[in-house]
């Protein structure tokens, strides 16, 4: 069994910062769960664009107010607490935070650690599929 | 793109309840992430002990406050907001909740949503493992 508390993990090295960004990397790839699972944190007034084209990610809001465009539709869906996502068709999107928001976020497959996002909004594929 | 919101799924078809605890599937296995997503409530006072043997299960703890035994090292660890337990061994553990527990749950493979628990504290391993 594998207890970590994100409240430890705050400012190491699992946590991973980026223009007006964090994320608390809970699980990772070597943790053979066969998902990574993140707690990130959006600052107030942030806007983020991003493109996963090589992973699938679910998006729970814990905390804060905001939204989300799909850049593919032009929809937008607000995100209050208890609003998921999941970018199931690799969805480029826009997610504006209005207040802080703090998510828990789960990706398949499982983020390594090492990931930064790429121009394209990104990450990179793993070197395994099956890590 | 999905978005769904717990608010609305609460007291539907996707809150599954059994004795003291509730979970509202958030994500199942066909919305194909490879990985279903939960939000499970346990009633305050209440003991769990489940052994998912065919699935890996991350926990994050949003609310509330409990303990949790992993019945093979016998190691107790207490869960407060911020603590995730990952069960990576498939580790057969016992669940308390001191105070209402509402927790973030991510299963690999991903959870269909007709399980109920067996007598042995485990669900039934999917039909096909890569759902």
């Amino acid at each position: 069994m594998i207890v970590r508390d994100f409240n430890k993990l705050k400012n190491t090295d699992r946590d991973v910062k980026d223009a007006q960004w964090s994320s608390v990397r809970m699980l990772l790839a070597d943790d053979k769960m066969g998902f990574s699972f993140h707690i990130t944190t959006l600052e107030a007034g942030s806007e983020h664009t991003f493109h996963y084209k090589n992973h699938f990610e679910s998006v729970y809001c814990m905390s804060g107010k905001g939204s989300i465009t799909d850049l593919g539709t032009g929809e937008t869906h607000e995100i209050t607490p208890g609003v998921m996502y999941a970018l199931n068709l690799h969805d480029k999107h826009t997610l504006r935070a209005e207040e802080e928001l703090v998510m828990a976020c789960c990706f398949n497959p499982p983020v390594t650690g090492t990931e930064v996002h790429q121009a394209d909004g990104s990450y990179a594929a793993p070197a395994t599929q099956d890590a």
